[in-house]
C-alpha cells in the first residue's frame, strides 16, 4: 500500500513517572516511543491515512521496540534504517501540577537517527506515490547529518509535487554541531507549503521580526512565496494542571480558531504535533481553512487529554467537539 | 437475618482501563462486578440495611468472583441462580477527561440472568420479611424472562404490602427481544411506590409527554395512581471532569435539592443509583421528603468522588454533607 | 509490500489475572488480544517475514484496539471486517503453579468473526502473492460462516500452488453448530501440505486410530496424499510450573526433537502456536526437516519463557537455544 | 441463615511487600485481612458452609474493611464488636526466595479483639444451631479477657453438643499476661474433639513430652479423655522456595498421607489453616479418617500456590489432586 | 559533617491506598515514613542544609526502613536510639475529592520513641556546632518522657545560644498521658525564638484567648518574650481539590503573604511543615521577614502538589514561584 | 563521621522491565541507580560500616535522585561532582528465565564521571582517616579520565597504608578510549592488597595465562607481590533461572566455598559486588580467610532472591546461611 503522508524524524524513548510522582520519588517509569514528526504520522496511521516514517534506530532490542510502538498505530516502519552501534535518544517528562511545573530532561545526543548518512535514504523510492511530505525543526537542529537528509527529502518531495509541511520548531539548546539556524532553515522553508510558527520561531528560524502575527506572516510569505499557509497554536498557561489552548491560521488574511478551557489537564506534550495532524488531515480531505483550523484545534485540545505523545482520538470525537455537541456527555 | 430490601437485577463484569488511559492504549484493565440495581442495594448492606440482591451468574468462576464481590458490601446473595453453560455480561467504561467524552462499551446479551427461567425464583420464599422491592428498567429490558421476573417480583410484593421502587432508567439500545417499553413497563409501574423518572423516561416508557417536570409528574400520577413520589437527578455536564448535581423531587409538589459542584470528577458511574440508595434508606428511616430528597443526592454527589459502581460513603459522611459541615476538610 | 504468509482465525481479548492471583482475588487483568492463528503469523512478522492474518472485528474500539495489538508485530490487517453490531470473544487465563492447575474460560461465541459472512473475504486477492497459508481446527469448529470461510480460503490457496498448513488443534467443546469435525475436516485437511496432530486429533478430526504416532500418521496420510508431514508437540506436566517439551515429526519416517525442561514456567499459552510459527520459518527457509523440526521445539520451549500469547523470542535467541550455547548466560 | 461453624479469633490487617521485595525496600504494601482461626471459617465458607466468625475491630475504617473482607467469602460477621477507641492488630510479611527466610513482623498487641469484655459475647445466641466450634492457642495466648471469652464459648458448646476443634498452635512470643500456656490451654483441650498439635505444642500446651507423635498422642488423649483425634502437619523446608507437605492423623492408630512437593511456593501462610479448614470440611461430609486425612492435606498442599492467607481453592481442586488427576494440566 | 539544624520526633509508617481509592476498598497501600518534625528536617537536608533527626525505632526492618527513608534526603540517622521490643507509630491517610473529606486514622500509642528513655540522649553531643534546633506540640504531647527529651534539649540548645523554632500544633486527641497543654507547653514555648501558632493553638497551648491574629501575638510575645517571630498558615478549603494557601507573620507587626490557589490538591499532608522548612531555610539565609514569609509560603503551597510528606520541589522550583515566572509552564 | 571504606565508580540509572516482562513488550520500567562499586560501598554501609563513594553525575534531577538513592544506604555522597552539561550512563536489564536468557543493553558513554576531570578529586582530603578503597576494572576502561582518577586514589590510598581492592572485572565492549586493560591494569594492580579475578581477567588484564586458578594466581602473585590474596566466584549456569553459586579464595593455598544451589534466581545482578562486599566486610573485621570466603559467598547466594543491584541483606541472615540453620524457614 502507498503511503499518502511521509515523515522523517528522531524518535526517542520517553521516561514518565506514574501520575504526580517527581523524577527524585519514583520507582517506575511509564515508557514509550515518540518525536515530534512520527507523532504526526502515528496520529494521522491512527486515523486510517497510510503514512510511513523514516528513521533510524540501534539494532538492539529497543530499537525493535521503538518500531513496534509506531506499527501499533500503523505507520509503516519498513525504511528504518538500524545501527549495530548507535543508541536511541531518550526524553524524560515529569508532569506538573498547578503551581508547579512540568520537567523536561533531554538525553538525545548522537543518536542513531542523529548520526545516519544521509545517502542512506531513497528518497525517490520513499516518495514513490506521497501526497504529503512532513519535517520539523527539530530534525535540522541535530546535526549535518539531519539537515542534510531533511534538505534531500524536501527537494526530492518539491520535484514530486508532493506537498510539504514544516514545524519550524525552534528550540535554542538543540543547535549544537555549529550551524545556526538562519543558516539552515531558509533553504527549507523554501520547499514548503505550509509551516506551523509563532513570532519566535519565524524570527529565529527566518530572521523575520514583527510584533503582530498576521504581519510576521505577510512578511515571511513574500520571503518565501511557496508558503501557501501559516499556522499557531496558542497557549494560555493558567497553572500547570489549567491551560487554555487555541490556535491560528495565516491564510491570506487571519482567521482564529475557537477557544477550549483544559482543566485539568492529562498530558500536553504532543498537543502541536496533534494539531499537525488535524490540519494534514483537514488539507488531504479537502476541508476549508476555517474547517481545517477548528479540526486541527480541537484535536489539539484533545490531546491534553491523552496520555503519551500520540493523539489517539478519533475523527468522529474531534468533529463532535468541533461541533460542541454532547461535550463531556456519556452516552450509552 | 430477613432482609429489609430486595433487589433484581442483572450483574455485569466491568473492566475499566486505569486512570485516564484509554481503550486502545491500556494493557490492564481494573474489574469489578456491578449493575444499577445490585448497586443499590450493595449501598444499602454498607450502610447496615439487611438487604438480598436476586439475580443469575455462571457456575464459572466469574460467577464467584461476583457472588464475593456483593458478598463483601453484606449483600445476601443466597438465591443466586447459577447456569452452568451461561455467560455474564460485560461492560467496559474508559473514564474522559474534560472535553473528552467517557465512552461505554456493552457486550451484555444472553446473560445468564437474561436467560433464567422466571419460575426459577420463589418470590413468596424471596421476599419473606422484606419492607422494601426494587427493580430498574433494565430488567424489563433484557429479555421477556427477565420482564417477567420483574413482573412476577413486584406483583408478590404489592400483594405483600412491601414499599415497591422503580428505577425506569429508559435505554433505547437495549430493548431488542420484540417488547416495546410502552407495552411492558406501564404495568410494572402500575405496582410501585416510587419511580425515579426523568422526563425522556416518562416519555418513552409511560407515554407522559410533557416539557415540564412537575406536570409531568402530574399526568403519570394520575395514569398510575399507585405512584406516591417521583424523582429525578440533573446533571449539568460542564466538561467530562466539571459536573454540577442535583435532584428534585415531586411528591403532590415540587422540591429540589442543593446543588453541588464536582470538579474534577473521579467516577459518574452509579451516580443515580447513589441517589436511589439514600432514597430508600431516607424512606426506611421516615425522614420527610426534604431530608430524603438532600440525603440522596448529596450521597448521589458523593458517588463522584468514589471509584467503582458502589458508593462506599458511610451515612455520617453524607450527613455532614447535607449540613455543609467542614466539607472537604482534614479533621485529626 | 506482498505477504509471504496469511492466516485466518477469530481474535479474541485474552483477560489474564497479574501473577498467581486467582480469578476470585483479584482487582486487574492483565489484557492483550490473540488467538491461535493470529499468534502464528505476529510471531512470523516479528521475525521480519511479511505476514497478513485475516478475521473480523466489531467496529468499537475493543476491535481497533486487537487490530492495533496486532499492527505492533508487523501483522498487515487491512483486510480486516469491522461489524457495528458484533462482539469480540473473550478468554480469561488464570496461570496455575504446581500443584494447581491453570484455568481457562472463553466467552467466545457469536464473535464478529463467527458470523462474518463468508462471501466478504476476496480470497484472490487477498492471497496474492503469497507463498504459505496457514489455518487452524477452531476456525471450522466456530460456525458454519467460519467453517465456509476457511474452505474457500484453502480451495483458493491450492489453486494458486499456496503451501498450505493446518493446526488441527481438536476442541470438543467448541463444535456447538450442529456439525462434527469428520463430517468439516476431512475436506479441509484433503487441501494441506503440512498439520499439526496429535493421536486424538487424528482420531477426532480424520477418523484415524492408532496407539503409536508414527503408524497413525501413515495411515493419514494413506487417506490425505496431499499432506507431506505431519508434526506434534509433547508436554510432560510434572506440575503445573514444571514442564518438558519435545516434538516429533513424521515426514516418511520419523524424527524426534531434543527435550527441553521449563520450571518454573512463565506462560505456557500460545506454545504451539511458537511450534507452528517456526515451523513455517523452517520451511519458508529452506531448512532440513531435522533443523526445521529443531528450530519449531526451541521456538516452543522458549514460548513457555514468555508472558502473553505472541513468542517474542528472535531467530538468534531460538538458534542459540538449538545449538545450546550460552543456554541462560547473561552476556555482557 | 444459621451457621453450621463458628470460631473465634483476632483479626489482623496483613501487610506485605509485592512479590519478592522486601520491607527496607517497597514502596507499596499489599494488603488483606486475616487470622488463623477466621482463615479456617473464610475457607469454609467459600466451600459454601454456612460459617460464622466472632471477633471485635475498632469502629474506624480499618474495622470495616476487614468486617468487609470476610464477608467476601461469606463469613457471618453479624456478631463482630467495635471499639470506638480500640486499634486491630498488625502483621507484616515479607516472603523468602530460596535461601533467604521469610520474615514476618507483628505489631498486635492491644487489639480491640485481645481488650474486649468476654461477657460481651452471648455464647447461647451465638452458637444457636451450630455444629462445630474451632478456636487456635493464639486466642488464650492474647489477654486474659480472650482467654476467658474462649473458654466461655467451648464450655458452651461442650453443653450444646457441638463438636470443638483447637488448633494449639503454640507460639512463645504471644503469652505475655502473665499467664502460661500449661495453665490455661489443658482446660481449654478438655472440652475439645479434635486437635491439631506437634510434637511442640503438646509439649509446650500440655506437658506432654514424646519424641515419637504416635506416642505422644496416646498419652495426650489419656490425659484429656474428649480429644478423638491429634492431626499434624509436616513441612520439609527444602529451602524458602521449595518446600514438601505431609500430614499425619492419630485416631487411635496413626495414618499418614501422600506428600506434595512445591516448587516454587507462591505464599506459604495460612497452610494450616488450609488443613484445619479442610479437616473440618471431611468431617462435617462424613469422610472416613483417610479420605479426611488426605482431603486436609491437599487442601494445605494447595494453599502454597495461593496468595494471601485464604485457600481460596475449590472442593473439586481439592478432590482432583487427592485423586492425582490432571495435576497442572491445562483443560480446555 | 556538623549538622547545621537538629530536629526532634516520632516518625511514623504512613499508609496510603492509592488515587483516590478509599481505606475499604484498596487492595494495595503506599508506605512511606514520616512525622510533621522530621518532614522539616528531610526538605532542608534535601536543600543541602546538614540536619539530623532525632528518634526512635524498633529494631526490626520497619526501623531500617524508616532511616533509609529518611536518609535518602540526607538526613543524618546517627543518633537513632533502637529498642528490640518497640513498635513503630503508624497513620493512614485516604485522600479526599471535592465534597469528600480526607481520613487520616492514627495508630501510634505506645511507640518506640514515646517510650524512650529521656536519658538515653545526649544534647550536649548531639547539639555540638548546630545553630537550629526545631521541636513540635506533637512530641510533648506523646507521653511524659517525650516531653522531657524536648524540654531537655530545648534547655540545652538555648544555653548554647541555638535559634529554636517550635510548630505548637495543638492536636486533643493526643494528649493521653496526663498532662494538658497548659501545663507543659509554656516552659517549651519559653526557650523558642519562633513559633508556628494560629489563634486556636495560642488559646489551648500558651492560654492567649483573642480574635486576632495580631493581638494574640502581642499578647504571646508579651508573656514569653524569648519569642521574636509567631507565624501561621491560612488555608482556605473551597473543597478537599480546591485549597487557597496563604499566611502570616507576626514579627513586631502583621505581614502578610500572596494567597496560592491549588486545584486540584495532590497531597496536602506536610503542607505546614513546609512551610516551617522554608521559614528555617531563609532565616538560616538571613532573608528579611517578607522574604522568608513568601519563601515559607511558596513552599507551602508547591507541597500541595507533591505527593508524600516531604516537599522534594528545590530552592530553585520555590524562587521561581515567589517571582511568578513561568509558573505551570513547560521549559524546554 | 569519617568513612572506613571510600570507592570510585560511575553510577547508571537502571531500567528493567518488571517481572519476566520483556523490552519489547513492556509499558513500564523499574529504576535504580547503580555501579558495581557504588554497590560494593552501598552494601557496606547498609551494613553499617561508614563509607562514602566518590562520583559524577549531571545537575539535573536524575543526578539529585541517583545521590538520594545511594544516601538511603547510608553511603556519604558529599564529594560527588555535578555536571550542569553532562549525562548519566543508562543500562537496561530484562531478566531471563529457564531457557531464555537475561539481556543487558549499555548506553553508558560519555557519562558526567567519565568525562570528569580526575584533578577535581583531592584524594589527601577524601581518603583521610579511610581503612579501605575499593575501585573496579570497569573505570579505567570507561576513559583516560577515569583511568586515570583511579590510579590517583590508589596512589594516595597506598601512600596512607590503605588496604586496596580491585575487583579486575574484565569487560571487553568497554576498551574504546584507546588504550588496551594490559597498558592500564597491571599499573593499579601494583597497588592492590586484594583482587577479585577469574581466569579470564587475570590473561586479559595482567597478562597471566593458565588453565588452573591456583597456579594462575600464583602467577600473578610472583608479578604484583602487593596482591595477598585472589578470590573468584563460580556460578554453574544450569538455566536462567537456576544456578549454583560458589568461590573461591587463593591465599598462599586454594580455599574453596560451599556451594549454594538457587532456583529459582529472582535478580543475580549484583551478585559479585555482594561477594566484593563481604569481602571487605569479614576482612574489616579481621575474620579469617575460610569465614572470610563463606561470608563473602554466603552474601553472593543470597543477592540472587534480592531484586535490584545492591544486596539488602542483613549479616545476621547471611550468618545464618553460612550456619546453614533454619534456612528458608519463617520464624515467628
Amino acid at each position: 500500500m502507498k503511503p499518502r503522508v511521509v515523515s522523517i524524524g528522531d524518535v526517542m524513548m520517553r521516561l514518565s513517572p506514574p501520575g504526580q510522582s517527581r523524577f527524585t520519588q519514583t520507582q517506575t517509569f511509564n515508557v514509550l516511543y515518540a518525536g515530534s514528526e512520527a507523532n504526526v504520522t502515528a496520529t494521522l496511521a491512527f486515523w486510517k491515512v497510510p503514512s510511513t516514517h523514516i528513521t533510524a534506530f540501534p539494532s538492539h532490542d529497543l530499537g525493535k521496540a521503538a518500531v513496534m510502538h509506531l506499527q501499533q498505530y500503523g505507520v509503516g516502519m519498513q525504511h528504518t534504517l538500524f545501527d549495530d552501534d548507535g543508541r536511541i535518544g531518550v526524553y524524560l517528562i515529569e508532569s506538573g501540577a498547578t503551581v508547579r511545573s512540568p520537567k523536561i530532561i533531554y538525553d538525545r545526543y548522537d543518536s542513531a537517527f542523529a548520526n545516519a548518512d544521509p545517502s542512506s535514504y531513497d528518497w525517490n523510492e520513499i516518495l514513490e506515490g506521497a501526497e504529503w511530505f512532513h519535517w520539523s525543526g527539530i530534525t535540522p537542529a541535530l546535526s549535518a547529518n539531519a539537515a542534510r537528509a531533511c534538505l534531500d527529502a524536501v527537494t526530492v518531495a518539491r520535484k514530486k509535487k508532493i506537498k510539504v509541511s514544516g514545524d519550524i520548531n525552534y528550540r535554542r539548546n538543540l543547535w549544537r554541531y555549529g550551524k545556526t539556524p538562519l543558516e539552515v532553515m531558509p533553504e527549507l522553508v523554501d520547499k514548503c507549503d505550509i509551516i506551523i510558527a509563532g513570532l519566535t520561531d519565524l524570527e529565529n528560524c527566518l530572521g523575520v521580526r514583527d510584533d503582530d502575527f498576521s504581519s510576521a506572516c505577510e512578511k515571511a510569505v513574500k520571503k518565501h512565496p511557496s508558503i501557501k499557509r501559516i499556522a499557531t497554536t496558542e497557549r494560555e498557561t493558567l497553572h500547570a494542571s489549567h491551560n487554555k489552548i487555541s490556535a491560528s491560521l495565516f491564510s491570506g488574511g487571519l482567521i482564529e480558531s475557537k477557544q477550549y478551557d483544559i482543566h485539568p489537564v492529562t498530558d500536553r506534550v504532543g498537543a502541536g504535533d496533534a494539531f499537525m495532524a488535524g490540519f494534514i488531515y483537514g488539507s488531504l480531505h479537502n476541508f476549508n481553512d476555517r474547517d481545517t483550523l477548528e479540526f486541527a484545534t480541537a484535536s489539539c485540545a484533545l490531546k491534553h487529554t491523552v496520555e503519551g505523545d500520540v493523539n489517539t482520538v478519533t475523527v468522529e470525537e474531534i468533529q463532535n467537539l468541533v461541533k460542541g455537541s454532547n461535550v463531556g456527555k456519556l452516552l450509552r
